[in-house]
């Protein structure tokens, strides 16, 4: 079946669009896996629908793949970056990471 | 023009394998920008070559989806995960904070 070629602006009709991200999602975890497996390659998608609802691919470890990502861009930094930018970059890591040491805490008081 | 299907494994042939990568990394990446934008979701892709070469796209800042992801499964966490797992998932963010956190103080004390 041939299509004919679709604009890519956001659809407005609530239905379609639903079932356009349903398709879509599920073709890019799959081409996502089949790239990771091809080519030997360490592959993470993160989606959130626009409920706010997560839909996640990894071809290890997600965090290991957080981290290496991390680290790449933290290596960067050094090499390319403004000081100020560098400054910035890195207290956002410090700001995501000190909100799982607080839940940890919280956590440990739990049980 | 039809092509057979193929089989899902690592091309052993490195010509063929670095040719495919390029060109399904480019599908990859272009199918996270269309449902990003079709469905108004928020996607973030993260893909290592074999070589270590860094390629991603986000349709939004990509270390606010990050964030958000990590606070999503923080969520999850208290709710379905078994105490000793949670622990040893918070382990991991406050070992990469602690990466940052050094790095911060290294970069501040190079300027």
């Amino acid at each position: 079946m041939v299509r004919g070629k679709i604009q890519i602006k956001k659809i407005e009709n609530t239905t379609s669009r639903q079932v356009t991200f349903s398709k879509r999602r599920s073709g890019l975890l799959k081409k996502a896996h089949e790239l990771s497996v091809l080519c030997d390659a360490q592959v993470a998608a993160i989606i959130f629908s626009q409920k706010g609802r997560l839909y996640d691919f990894a071809s290890s470890d997600i965090q290991k793949t957080i981290k290496r990502y991390a680290e790449y861009k933290g290596e960067y930094f050094v090499a390319e970056s403004h000081p100020t930018e560098q400054y910035v970059q890195v207290s956002f890591y410090i700001s995501v990471l000190s909100h799982f040491y607080v839940s940890s805490i919280t956590y440990r008081n739990l049980y």
